[in-house]
């Protein structure tokens, strides 16, 4: 168990939508961490208002020891929108301060500031219209920290990573090659012992095609890509079994003795995970030289400010981003 | 409500496998029906007494009218194995024998002498090391009696039909077409119609790509294909919703209103059903002029005489096969 409390920053995301809103409903707990969210000041006061909750804001000082969160407050790492905001109005002038909070988030935490991220949803569309190349949070985040950022949703009793993730599906065969394979795996494996405290975590992998493949009558990927790399995998000392059908994988025989599954892509894995947990999943993002979760959830631009967004996605994020700061530190100690 | 009882048939799939068991279990039970078991007499004689379960087997007259099952008793429609049967041991010089269990009772359903077929499981590989071509049951039967065969699994409170089935992942976008999208949703339509006694079924469509294509930065054939097709569907007075992000889908937000999903690929549907239902699913082929349903599992080779198989995915798809029989008799009335 860590001795320190840890400090952790959380990103607002698009102002127009509820990230705002969920920091404050966030800020209402008593948390086992000091939480600082990246914000402009003046919105949060604003949407607090609008939503009826206490908000008492302090700023953040980097010189001040850590301190446990209170709730009805908040320490807030200010950063200046450029116009005002209307909740559920996307106005692209505003995509560089949502880029900025990601920024100093993500620069906090290889600084050794922040023991952890959370980010809030933002909108890729309105980014993409401020005429900034950003294909997403987790592309973003790794330019900054280098690294191969490997997608894991996990939900209470699941754990869910990707080979590829946002791709055409027409591109996934191709896209699923031994290296690809190897470094995915090694990475899911290094992270479930060092930012989950698994000694000997076992993964279950997925084929690629229906039955994973039928000995090569729906698909030859299983027999020359996948198995060889999973051996090649075993060979390495990590627990796993596979290539399993995807669609016999996700019961109780199998899922019982696992810690995490691999999905060749995304619609083979997601659907299951966010049926078994939605509202109640994070997006975690393996790989970084940072620990980085997410809620599971987009910007829902109508409920911005209504009082109806639901908060539990995002205190999960914070649970899940407080335990694996503790165990990243046992296990450099 | 039905006024007659339903006469069903059972073929007994593979010998070797749980079939034949599954069978007599099934036949301990008080049913609902007129249940004629298609086997070889002396294999369920000596399952019985390998699984110590009481059987006492009256052959199949049809002349006879229609009585309800009788609980330890079984009505046998034989047919005569090649070879004798050793548990858990594939014979292909009995692959004939599987295939006549299920050509008499798709013939029997054709003539109007059984109300539905239900099948279990059958071996493919061992069918094909006979020599001869059979890629599943489903397209068997299909060459017998004409029609598009439509496959869709169901468990408590979920449907998930499939647009392309047994392919791999790589030939899916190519076989997403508009004509494909047009047959198999109209013929989930009917069915829920007529098989499922719906009056205005609900179906959610889901996507082809991750998010749905996200308006075309995940692919095109959202934009392309599945959108016209939908429109059209919507036209012809089809209910239904999408191209949905499949990863959402699967949520109460959407399937608390809907009748069925209809999923592009097996993979993507799959996994949530077996998840949800595993062992208390059906496989039910739509678009067929006769009824058929399916366990959810395979052979289990290596359970047969044990007395451990699990009968419920057989119980449940009698159960099914005998509400569909009912629906299909009020809609022809």
């Amino acid at each position: 168990m860590s001795t320190l409390l840890p400090r952790i920053a959380v990103t607002s995301g698009e102002p127009s939508g509820i990230g705002p809103d969920l920091c404050i409903q966030l800020a209402q707990y008593e948390l086992a961490c000091e939480l600082i969210v990246i914000a402009d000041p003046e919105l949060l006061q604003q949407r607090a208002k609008q939503l009826n909750l206490p908000l008492s804001i302090n700023l953040f000082n980097a010189q001040q020891k850590i301190q446990q969160h209170v709730a009805g407050a908040l320490t807030v790492l200010p950063c200046s929108l450029s116009e005002p905001v209307n909740c559920g109005i996307l106005n692209k002038n505003n995509s560089h301060y949502v880029l900025q909070t990601i920024e100093l988030a993500t620069k906090g935490c290889l600084d050794g500031l922040f023991a952890a991220m959370v980010t809030a949803p933002v909108h890729k569309g309105i980014i993409n219209d401020a005429g900034i190349a950003f294909t997403g949070h987790t592309e973003y985040i790794a330019t900054i920290t280098g690294g191969h950022p490997v997608m894991m949703l996990a939900t209470e009793g699941l754990r869910v990573a990707l080979a590829t993730t946002h791709l055409p599906l027409s591109e996934v065969s191709r896209a699923i090659t031994r290296e690809t394979l190897l470094t995915v795996i090694h990475l899911l494996d290094a992270d479930l012992r060092h930012r989950f405290g698994l000694q000997q975590p076992h993964i279950l992998v997925c084929g690629l095609n229906p039955h994973a493949g039928e000995s090569g009558h729906l698909g030859r990927e299983e027999i020359e890509v996948i198995e060889p790399a999973l051996d090649q995998c075993r060979l390495d000392g990590i627990s796993l079994q596979g290539p399993l059908p995807a669609d016999t994988l996700f019961t109780a025989k199998y899922l019982d003795k696992a810690d995490a599954v691999l999905a060749m892509y995304h619609d083979q894995g997601l659907p299951v995970l966010k049926y078994k947990g939605f509202g109640k999943a994070v997006n975690i993002t393996l790989g970084l030289p940072i620990i980085r979760t997410s809620v599971d959830h987009g910007t829902a631009l109508d409920l911005a400010g209504t009082g109806k967004a639901e908060v539990s996605s995002l205190v999960f994020a914070l649970q899940t981003a407080i335990q694996m700061s503790a165990s990243s530190e046992t296990a450099t100690q």
